[in-house]
């Protein structure tokens, strides 16, 4: 048979992609080389979120006894944490299959390559499946990359999917990377007791968000007592006598006893057939046209196409190109505002513009109004007071909101919206903010007095 | 002097209409029988939020102990969280005062009773003070009423203010009334290590919510092994022995260390001369028309009008009449969509019309679409799945969002958006939500198939 639709790759783009079209009437398959779900459920987002749920209890007690209002100690049993991790995982995966079922997604796993002629030939256990496609979607994802001497050995140099399948936590670890996925990792090691070093190469934590948020995160880690080595040059990580040696360039030595490689994630791109295919590599990312496009009727989401790497920027990805092909439009693809999030406590919310962004832009009159979280009442019941939230306007309207502190994830979906459609002055009147809420916190500094930005 | 506006009550709705009215240049006198900040800030929501802070590593780490995935004890030492308490109140107070020298409106300490020819005389300790105005609003709150039999006695049987001063949390617990003030306060208590009983005349908790809400609320505190006693009379409450007994209207007797009585909240109106200046009092509340007006220049706001008891409403209704009486607008009063919670967990969080609301108001074609938190990752984090969120739609438009369940008010915000702007179905793929999130139960509750109501 010749499927309506081919997608390669199963993890939040692939998936509601193969799933929404099914239900729209194609016919369906879909090539998973490992575990359904993709990195986001199995070695990303998910695990992550577990691990920090499962510790939160430490924090809140942690800040409360700083208060000198709580006392007592919580102590997670990782190995029973990693066990739920895993029952979790497995239980999702069996509800994804049973999804893919009903919706009628033929489910072919193997290494899926593309063989010309409209094919993909899935090399599986049982030896290789042709697959005829009148179109293809790849959603590849990506996998954690590495300079030169900072590739993991698996032993005390990890990446990130070893990190997340460790059976022990360790008592020191250095995170070599200071973006989002380490910073949410070495929290989680944090809590559960472990002396965490950061380093990086740039000036500051979280360097591609808003400087005055990698300053706040700075000041909590350096408040917990984390070693943050900023401007440094990592000349090679590796296991030496059952220790992480990591060495810099200045020949200087530091000792953990694992080492997290966190210096970012790249395109799965090895292998498959693409460039033969007719498809363009730049930097191994599929290169896609405005309306995800690789080829004419090939289409590529999520991190394989190197836009964004976000689980929910593949799903609305996925779902653009199901409507396209369903002929339920034929508009070039519009990503919309995308939020950012990162997990723990502190957290990190972003969508829309960042100030320097808007500056930069030229964005027409750039200005900003800022609230401190000290002043909100929900961040003082929590004893996390130390952050803000930070809008960004420009002619007048909302083009971006930043926020760093306790529990601001809770800000995104609101702050979406309001980036979204570009609030002016006359709009916060027009929605009620609960009270008392951290909410609140996203109004004062809608209310607040704005300044200019230079 | 003749004071351009006059307001009795410094809750969130007179401190609010205080301070913007004389940020816009009007002259403002406030008047003030106690302490600044009203019920909100010194007995209601903002202790009880910091109750909740402070106790929620006790709840994280008992849904974790559930699941074996963690360990330990907590400790709140309750009179250090009271010192806390006060030292933030205290704080917040100081922080209201300067903001009202600030903004130049002078502070009146006293009881405020209208005199006549629009004029406020105000008893305070040095004497009598008359206050001359154009423009008067009424803020003055509400208080907690009791039905015959149900009186505090101060010993006992408390009300919501006394049992937020209290010194020590008792071993044992009888809430009167399962409403979200008694429902709170008993969530603290039982984190303390209370034994809770709660008893209502309704047939089900949170009684003014959806019934799938009180069941699902019902079904969580039954697991904490409170008693929950529906459909029940109450003769009368009384401290006995040192106890406190309570006897129903068959004569059984319960009893516990402590009986808080939360039945509900009545305006604050009496010997404040209002109905000697032609003001409506009908059950006590002051009748406005739709101007917020109770006279020519007299505007009541807040818990006093009877409209609605929430500070957020409070606060909205404030700014309405202070545009009004700056000649901003001179449309008629619209309230918006008001979005209450409950604090705790589980949390309840609704806006607009609820689905029995919306089907008894015959709106067009009632229908619901509702996602359960099981599905969630953020609450499996927090291994507490119990919940749901539940979408109204009435001819294709969104009309209501109700949601229960662990941190269900973080979708407060957004849900108060999509209701206030009449989402349909086009709109919810113009928004993206963050992955994982709790925002994405309210995804898929809007993703959700819809059931006609009947």
């Amino acid at each position: 048979m010749i499927y309506d639709l081919v997608v390669i790759g199963s993890g939040p783009g692939g998936f509601d992609a193969a799933v929404e079209a099914a239900d729209l009437g194609l016919s369906v398959a879909l090539v998973e080389k490992d575990v359904l779900g993709g990195t986001c459920l199995n070695w990303g987002c998910i695990p992550t979120k577990l691990w920090l749920g499962a510790t939160s209890a430490i924090e809140e007690l942690h800040n409360q006894a700083k208060m000198k209002v709580a006392s007592g100690e919580v102590n997670v049993d990782f190995p029973a944490l990693q066990a739920r991790v895993q029952k979790h995982l497995t239980g999702t995966r069996k509800a994804m299959a049973m999804q893919l079922k009903k919706a009628g997604v033929e489910l072919v796993e193997g290494f899926g390559k593309l063989g010309g002629d409209n094919t993909v030939v899935v090399s599986g256990e049982d030896g290789d499946t042709t697959l005829e496609y009148k179109n293809l979607i790849v959603a590849s994802g990506s996998k954690p990359i590495f300079f030169p001497g900072l590739e993991p050995d698996g032993e005390c140099v990890l990446d990130s999917n070893m990190f997340l399948a460790q059976e022990t936590m360790p008592s020191s670890l250095i995170v070599v990377g200071a973006g989002f996925i380490g910073l949410e990792m070495a929290q989680v090691a944090h809590r559960m007791g472990a002396k965490v070093t950061v380093i990086d190469a740039m000036d500051r934590v979280a360097p591609l968000e808003d400087p005055a948020v990698s300053k706040a995160l700075r000041s909590v880690f350096k408040r917990w007592k984390w070693d943050i080595l900023l401007e440094k040059r990592v000349a090679g990580v590796q296991t030496v006598d059952g220790k992480g040696v990591l060495t810099l360039d200045t020949r200087d030595k530091l000792e953990a006893e694992k080492i997290l490689v966190a210096v970012g994630r790249g395109p799965v791109t090895a292998d498959m057939g693409l460039e033969e295919a007719g498809i363009e590599l730049e930097f191994n990312k599929i290169v896609v046209n405005d309306n995800l496009q690789a080829a004419d009727n090939i289409y590529a989401i999520g991190d394989v196409n190197g836009e964004i790497q976000l689980a929910h920027a593949a799903a609305h990805q996925a779902h653009y190109v199901v409507s396209r092909i369903t002929g339920k439009t034929d508009a070039p693809y519009a990503s919309g505002h995308v939020p950012s999030v990162l997990y723990g406590s502190p957290e990190v919310m972003r969508v829309g513009m960042m100030e320097n962004e808007a500056f930069l832009s030229d964005y027409e009159n750039t200005e900003t109004s800022t609230a401190q979280l000290a002043a909100n009442p929900m961040a003082q019941a929590h004893a996390a007071t130390q952050g803000f939230v930070k809008v960004v306007w420009s002619g007048g309207k909302v083009v971006g909101i930043t926020a760093v502190g306790h529990d601001v994830s809770r800000l995104c979906l609101g702050a979406t919206m309001i980036v979204e459609q570009g609030w002016t002055e006359k709009d916060v009147h027009g929605t009620i903010f609960a009270h008392p809420s951290l909410d609140e916190s996203l109004l004062a500094a809608l209310k607040a007095e704005r300044k200019q930005s230079k």
